[in-house]
This record gives C-alpha cells, sequence and structure tokens, in this order.
C-alpha cells in the first residue's frame, strides 16, 4: 500500500513560501520541490542526510542479437570498476555524499565476493525477449521483492533519499520493450540509440522489440507483472521494487533516466499511488525517455543530454533538493527581514489606502 | 585585452573524455564543461574552490514610474537582508561554499557602514530613462572600472570562478532596454514581467524602454559604452566590469539571470573575446533572457523557470562545475578499468580482425 500525499504539510510548505523574501514563484521549480518533499515526507524540513543510490546489474539475451554498441562482458568489467570506485556513478556519488549500494540482480558471469556487492543474483541473464519470456513471473516477482529488500536494508542504516540506476549491455532494449508493452507506444518512438548503436544497429535494436512484442504478446495482455517478465530485465524489475519500497516508505525517489524510467513506469502500472514519490532527475538523450516522462506526469530537473544510466542523472539532481529544502527553511521572511511586499500587500500601503 | 581559450588543453580534456569508462558522449553538456573550463583556465583539474558570487545592488529612476511590483525602497531593505544572510542568495551560497559580496553601487539610500558591504555608490540611483540618460558615460565607465576593481581585490583573497548577481527595483526595465539599445530586439520581445507586474503594468514597462530607446536615440548610436551609460542601471554597468575583467583573468564566470543577461551583452559588445568566459547558469523566466543567451551563443545549464536574480542561478549551477571537473579528473580510463571498449574498436577485436 502507498499512503497518500500530505496535503496540509503541502499546504505549509506553500504558505511559507509566499512570506520568504524573494517574489512568489521567483524561484520555480525550487519552490515546487520543497512542496512536493514536504508532501512526500510530512515534513517542511526532511532530513536529506542519508542518500542512496542503488545501482542495479544485470545481463540480457538479446544483447548477443547486435543490439548494443558494447559486448556484454562490459557489465561484469563495470561492476568491477563500480566496486573499485572508478566509474561515473562513484565520482558523482562522492561529491554529492550518496552511498552507492551495487547488486548482482542477474549478471551472466561469476562475480567475485566483495563486501561492497550485494550478491542478489536470480539468475544468470535473461533469455532474449526476440524468442520468448525474459523470466519467469516468479523471477521478476523475486527480483522485485530483492529490491525492496535493498531499500529496507538500507533504511535500517538510514535512509532519506533514493536514487536508481543501472548498469546492463542491451538494458535499453529492454527498457524499450517494457515501455511499448505498457503503453500504446510504437517502438519508433521509443527504441534509441543506447550507448551508441549506428542505424543498422539501430534497425536491429527495432526489429528484436517488435519481435519481443509479437512474440510475448500473451503474457503482455496479462498485466503488468507478466509484462515486466516477458520483456524487461532484472534489473529494471528489481528497480521497480526499489521505488515501490521507497513510495510505501514515504521517502522521495530520484529517477534517473530511461532504464529507470521504464521501472518507474512499471512501479506506476503495479501501484498507481507510486507516481507521487518519484521525482524526474533529468531527461535523458535516449529517444523514448520524454514519452514516459510525459505518461508518468513527470517534468525532470536537468536536461543535460545525459545517457549512461548507473545513476548518474540522479546524483547530479540531487544538490537541487538540498537548495529546495534550505531555502523553504533558511530564508528571512518578509516580516523578519523589514522588507516591504508587493506594492498593495504591505501593512504600510494597507493603511495609506485606509 | 581578453586572452584567447587554451585549444591545447581543450583538445587534451576532449582525448581524455574519449578514454573514461562510459560512452563516448554519454554525459552530454559535463563533458562539455570539462572541456570548456580546460580552454578558459588552461587546466584539466582547474581549482574550483574560491567561488565567489558578486551581487551589485543599485537603483532605478524607472522605478517611480510604475514598472515593477514593489517599491523602490526594496532594494536597500534587501541589501540588508543580504547582509544579515537572510536572503536566498545568502542560504544557497552557503550550501555550495560561494562567498557573497555585497556592492553597494548606486542605491537610493544611506546604507550603513558593515564589514560586508562595499560601498562603492557611485550616485544615488539612476536617472528616469524614459526622459534622458540614466547616467554619464564617465559615470558608466566608473561603475564598470568599480566592478573590475572588486574581482581585482577577490583574486587577492583567492578567485577560481565568478558568479555574477544583482538586486535593484526596476531593473529589468533598464536591462531590457540595455538589451533593446545593443540588438536589433524590439521591447515586446525583451520586456517580461520582472518580479510580477500585471497586465497595465507590462504595458507601462514596454512603453517606458520605447520611451527611453527614443530619448536616448543618439548616445544608442554611438557604441555600447555609451548605449549603456544611456539606458542602462549602475549594476548592470558594475557587472560589465566584473564579467571583463573575470575573462581577462581567465576565470570562468556563472552569468546568471536577465540582468547579468544584459550585463553579459555590454562586456561582449565592448569586448567580443569575453563570451568565452561565459557560462550561462540558467534559463530565466523573464521574457527576453532567452534572446540574449541566443545573441550570445550560449545555453544555459538549468532551467527551473527562476525569475529572482541576485546571482541564485549562478550558484545553483555551481555543482554541475564541479561535477564536470571531478568526471574528467578521478574517473578510471578503459585501460586502467579493464573495461571492453566499443566492438571493433577494442585491441582483442582490432586483434581478431588482423
Amino acid at each position: 500500500m502507498i499512503p497518500k500525499l500530505d496535503v496540509d504539510a503541502m499546504e505549509r510548505a506553500r504558505a511559507r513560501q509566499d512570506r520568504l523574501t524573494k517574489p512568489a514563484g521567483s524561484l520555480g521549480r525550487l519552490e515546487e520541490l520543497s512542496i512536493a518533499l514536504a508532501g512526500i515526507t510530512g515534513k517542511l524540513d526532511p532530513p536529506l542526510q542519508d542518500r542512496v543510490v542503488f545501482t542495479l546489474a544485470a545481463d540480457h539475451g538479446v544483447a548477443r542479437e547486435g543490439v548494443s554498441a558494447y559486448p556484454p562482458e562490459v557489465t561484469p568489467q563495470m561492476v568491477l570498476n563500480f566496486l573499485h570506485g572508478g566509474a561515473a556513478i562513484n565520482v558523482l556519488a562522492r561529491r554529492a555524499g550518496v552511498r552507492v549500494v551495487v547488486a548482482d540482480f542477474g549478471v551472466d558471469a561469476d562475480l567475485p565476493s566483495h563486501p561492497e556487492l550485494r550478491a542478489l543474483k536470480i539468475r544468470r541473464g535473461t533469455a532474449s525477449i526476440t524468442s520468448g519470456p525474459a523470466m519467469t513471473e516468479a523471477e521478476a516477482q523475486q527480483a522485485i521483492d530483492a529490491g525492496r529488500g535493498l531499500v529496507a536494508e538500507e533504511a535500517r542504516r538510514g535512509l532519506d533519499v533514493v536514487l536508481t540506476g543501472d548498469m546492463g549491455i542491451g538494458n535499453t532494449t529492454a527498457a524499450a520493450a517494457v515501455i511499448c508493452a505498457l503503453t500504446d507506444l510504437d517502438p519508433r518512438e521509443v527504441v534509441g540509440r543506447g550507448t551508441g548503436v549506428d542505424d543498422d544497429g539501430l534497425e536491429r535494436k527495432r526489429n528484436a522489440v517488435r519481435r519481443a512484442l509479437e512474440v510475448n504478446a500473451a503474457a503482455i495482455a496479462h498485466g503488468p507483472l507478466p509484462a515486466l517478465a516477458a520483456v524487461g530485465g532484472l534489473e529494471i524489475a528489481g528497480l521497480t521494487g526499489v521505488i515501490l519500497e521507497a513510495a510505501s516508505r514515504r521517502l522521495p525517489v530520484l529517477i534517473d533516466g530511461f532504464i529507470s524510467g521504464a521501472a518507474a513506469l512499471a512501479a506506476a502500472r503495479i501501484e498507481p499511488g507510486a507516481t507521487s514519490y518519484m521525482i524526474a532527475s533529468h531527461r535523458s538523450q535516449e529517444l523514448g525517455h520524454s514519452a514516459v516522462l510525459k505518461l508518468l506526469g513527470l517534468t525532470p530537473l536537468l536536461d543535460l543530454h545525459l545517457r549512461l544510466g548507473e545513476g548518474t542523472g540522479a546524483v547530479l539532481a540531487l544538490p537541487l533538493l538540498d537548495a529546495a529544502v534550505a531555502i523553504l527553511n533558511q530564508m528571512a521572511t518578509f516580516d523578519e527581514a523589514g522588507v516591504s511586499e508587493r506594492e498593495g500587500s504591505n501593512v504600510e500601503a494597507a493603511q495609506a489606502e485606509s
């Protein structure tokens, strides 16, 4: 069950914004964000100290079908890079004071045990979505539950903000298939270049998604969970769980890019109330991302032409949440600062008129 | 004299970006930013530690003509708010580790002396631009020189990044007049609602700018400095100096919103090479700002519907500069991390082909 937003806290946040020493509305999205965070957490000054990016990794059977510019062995290689602290997500997370939780949800390799790696492998990669279901419904549910479990585990250590991230060669193909399966969007509107395939690769990706939708049509018609199992990925299902658990705990979730967007859409189809807890961090360069954001009713905070995933966009947007909360709580009000309000709205003007 | 960008450093930054463990270009604007900063500073790892927002305040004669939603006494009141640390710029600057330099360039009030206030008053507000020149050319030059002097002074304390900011009731009217005077844009395309005037106020603003352009046509035709003196403001001229001095010292300048945009345009007209040192922090909600950015050839980093000024947008964009430099310098390369490159570009693939 997803709780409702705290409308009363939102009202109080809005009222306070209008008393701060600035023209009402002049801090735009920052003001909206402070109000949204009040609704999510029930607090005007929510703590944002314990911030965790959940970077979930898995492989995709479809990656062997020429849909990516990189070979599948890059998935485990990048997991090791995360563990050694050399990837973009590590660099950005260090700067922003974010804990990086790296989890193997289905990498097609034996990863060494490592204190920083959560070994939650459900299976070694998915089956190719072009010839049948990626995984069973039970496996998809297991991935969702494991994602929820990760959030629960981090909550015991302290958790104020959840950020989503992903790694998996081939996962823009699976994410596009999930998005098409859950909406009436056509692969032409959703399938993009991912890590950078050429025109031929793009055509192969589109065809792979089309075949996946045909082959798995019966499962897709059965609802969001069967659809996610049929054409999704283990990290996508895991992120769906991360998002659902965050929402059920009234934690703000910063949604990263295209893969996280597919997971967010699946979460919203499973529990429509979850969207209230989502904050879109950025608009990805990946073709179908804008359509997903629109369907979710989310406006991204950043538009920096990112298309990396890992949670990088989510971490980059985090300082804006910090700023929004600081503005609401630390600025002086008109009364406190002795600043005149709009002509006609301040006391002197009111007296002058009387 | 504005030095040229360091093209060699830019080349080295670009080459390094392509060796980092991510698809080339996948960090979008962040990659471009790291390359731009290398060109500006000549360093791939420029220090960004000493960061100063120059928040220049002045009054405007035209403010008495119903062009603002707030009374002119708000200018000195807000200066005091800055000095007491209660304004938006203080809150955001504290979070981002930015020094706030508050300077009186022409507030129409006697401000108390305060250790944090730079008393550089050139005159008590401008004359109304609707009936003649705002100030003399000598006063405009004096304001530019004072702006340059502020940067020089801060440079002695340590200065790595310059941020621009402003305060002055009526200054969106003056900024719009400067922009129209320096371009062939029409007031209809440039004059916006500022702090929030209603439709009648907007019409009065447009008419005020039109009259200012007519009354001061001769001065405007004489070049950027006479134009700035005729229809500008003391803080706008001061910011022009801040930007010119930053560029001449090869410091990156984060340009705030509409008022700073007018100052940036004036700086670019006086010294075209200065634009290379400008980074547009955000796209303001103020009507004419996008046109100014386009003329300067700048794409803003943020688009958060801000319209406050003070330097708030510039400070909000600063973490992106930090992130860009961290990415370029702290990420592992493909070789270091043992990650395979694009199919066909890695060593194994090259050997397989041979």
